[in-house]
């Protein structure tokens, strides 16, 4: 009898794997490339398999519906396939496989429900390539304007129009992604934790409660390109140091408020013209400031500007900042969240709940439905890595979870047991 | 009456620097590269008009000789026409053409010497390829050994000895470049001053007392790469944030000996995997410490070595570093001095003692011979650079000076009365 099945997870997640593999062992499949769209119609092709009724919708979003009883709202559950450059091979994939192991479950047992089940792959989650996350969910809830996807540029000056265009998309249909929210009864989301607080609970599910949203600048420091031999110290512009004490400010601001769950980081810098012997003239660099307090991230960004400022100042360097993102915490349903408890309870996992210092699809989904997250423990919270591991035993839990909690939002009527499937392959 | 042809050493200088020209106004001519080779190859054939005697030694360096009533040893002068990626179109060339200038008026003039004069173009002066500079004077001073050849190599991995095969010469013959002390009576070598001392001063001619000589370091920083949201502040460890402090440490220790001429760069620095969201986890870095006073150099570079090894401790990193050059600083040839400050004298350009900071073919020279240097204003300082410029009138008074310079070195007789002719073109 059907059930989930651990094995075809794993195989799902070997074959869509092999899309951009890298020689480290990770995966490189960016947002809007020739891979990510590769791993797009895979899933295309399983959502037939399934019985699904596909749709691509402007963005190159994809849709996999099984109708209900009703014509709609639909209950939507899905994640994304892109990654960062040399990334793991469980971030968004194990959302998306999980949602169609879930709702392949219905088809494979003919359970009709109530409202619709729609699958969902987002385009371009990580902000990796063109420097703004979750491009595909942000059309979705209305968030991202045309003028966006001609000024947002990845690093080869590539602008996300024309690498939507180079796949056949078509930029100036962005409006046409929008879903009003009459047309979503609900959203959930399973995905990899990205950290240590499920692992070291030894708990495979948590229940997310609040998503901590980024803040997100782009700084250039211009100073003097000089003869590093030549140039004595009290007449240099060095822009590397001066970026130095930016790097070490960000870092203390969000130390600070670390007790409001706030993080800074700066993950991005590049210093030009890079050689041995020549004082740095130029650096870019991003900064990255998240957290689930609104207030906590402002106090932390206030902190980093005057620093910037403060080192412009003193230096004689100059210093622009670009405001790239600026999200506030997004809190989850509590409607939501009750049926995924019951759900794991239902489905026999322990569960607890957690907040999400990452941003994630459901933040842009949450605008327009009620919306919830899974997480699933990640293995020593290593993320964005080509060590980053989720056992696929818990992946099977978060697919169960995502039956019941569909279940109930769909309101499906009877009983459907379930086994896992031993891991055979 | 033949002279010192401004004119002419305009002429050379732009049609020198067409070989390897960038779109910002630069010169792009690596060491061992067809540009350099090309840029040789155009002095070797204006050495052949001014009938010198051409021949190249095994590593590609140039030499262009005019007999003296002796057979030797001779009295050298040139310097180089490889750039840095992008550089400036006065490093190095103005000492080449200065040098053809200078022994050109020698044979336009018939003056003959007591000891043959030589003019030499060195090759891969500039370490941005290779990470190592002056390759051709080491291997002449000999202090430069076959292995290096295969060990250093450049950014795509080709090493010196697969470089120099690419353009015919012998790696394995790299001893025969050695020259014995007895074979070089002195050397002289005209370059930019790279700095603002001359032009401040409105001193046209800078007769150097010392060369300040560099140590550098590669740097790696392992941390680890974590999801930038997901990783709280004291889970972290962040490769950048352990390199920012190391910038700052360098810049201190070296403001520390700044009495002592003493200066520190970070020119290089990469980040990887370099993505918005994702912590740092390794950080590649190259450092250049230099000093006109080799026990101030000594102190900079441990407190350096001192401040990484508490990053690393403190922070939980794994921080390398890897010597790549460490030289001794060089004081020159008092001789050679004082027949510089009386041929300035002679042409009646005022002169003033000044320092190196930067390294130069003279600095290995010093080993095998009595060594002086002349610096020529350098615009604003500025060095490896499109906008590097010094005065064409100003390259003239150097010719002039160097050959009242060479004139006493190599012990000419009778008098040779010189005017510098108006720049015509």
């Amino acid at each position: 009898m059907a059930a989930i099945g651990t094995a075809r997870l794993l195989k799902r997640l070997v074959e869509l794997n092999r899309i951009g593999e890298t020689v480290e062992g990770g995966v490189t499949r960016l947002g809007f490339s020739q891979e990510e769209e590769a791993a797009v119609r895979l899933c295309e092709q399983w959502m037939r398999e399934l019985g699904l009724v596909v749709r691509r919708d402007s963005v190159g979003n994809l849709y996999g519906r099984r109708p209900g009883r009703r014509e709609g709202p639909a209950v939507v559950t899905g994640s994304h396939v892109d990654s960062v450059p040399n990334g793991g091979k469980y971030d968004g994939v194990v959302g998306v496989l999980c949602a169609l192991e879930a709702v392949g479950l219905f088809a494979a047992r003919n359970i009709v429900t109530e409202y619709p089940l729609e699958v969902v792959v987002f385009r371009c989650e990580e902000s990796s390539r063109f420097g703004v996350a979750t491009l595909g969910s942000r059309a979705v809830a209305g968030s991202l304007r045309e003028e966006d996807l001609h000024r947002l540029c990845d690093a080869d000056g590539v602008t996300v129009a024309q690498a939507m265009a180079a796949l056949g998309l078509e930029p100036r249909r962005l409006a046409e992604a929008r879903r009003s929210p009459g047309s979503v009864r609900a959203f959930v989301e399973i995905h990899v934790e990205q950290g240590t607080v499920l692992e070291r609970a030894g708990c495979p599910i948590g229940v997310v409660t609040h998503i901590a949203a980024p803040t997100r600048y782009q700084v250039r420091v211009s100073g003097e390109a000089a003869h590093s031999g030549a140039t004595p110290m009290n007449r240099r512009k060095d822009a590397l140091a001066a970026a130095a004490e930016i790097v070490l400010a960000v870092e203390r601001a969000a130390q600070d408020e670390a007790a409001c769950g706030t993080v800074g980081t700066v993950g991005v810098l590049t210093v030009k013209p890079g050689a041995m012997n020549v004082i740095p003239g130029d650096v870019e660099m991003g900064i990255d400031i998240r957290s689930i307090d609104g207030e906590s991230k402002k106090r932390a960004v206030q902190r980093i500007l005057a620093a910037m400022e403060e080192t412009a100042l003193r230096r004689g360097v100059k210093i622009t900042e670009k405001l790239l993102v600026d999200e506030e915490p997004v809190a989850l349903s509590p409607w939501v969240q009750e049926q995924i408890r019951w759900a794991a309870e239902r489905a026999g996992h322990r569960h607890m709940p957690i907040v999400s210092a990452a941003g994630h699809d459901a933040m842009h989904m949450a605008r327009i439905a009620p919306t919830g997250m899974v997480f699933l423990p990640s293995r020593d919270g290593v993320s964005h890595n080509p060590l980053e591991y989720t056992d696929i035993e818990d992946v099977a839990a978060g697919a169960e979870v995502l039956f019941w909690t569909l279940w109930r939002l769909a309101e499906a009527q009877g009983e459907a047991p379930l086994e896992v499937e031993p891991l055979t392959a």
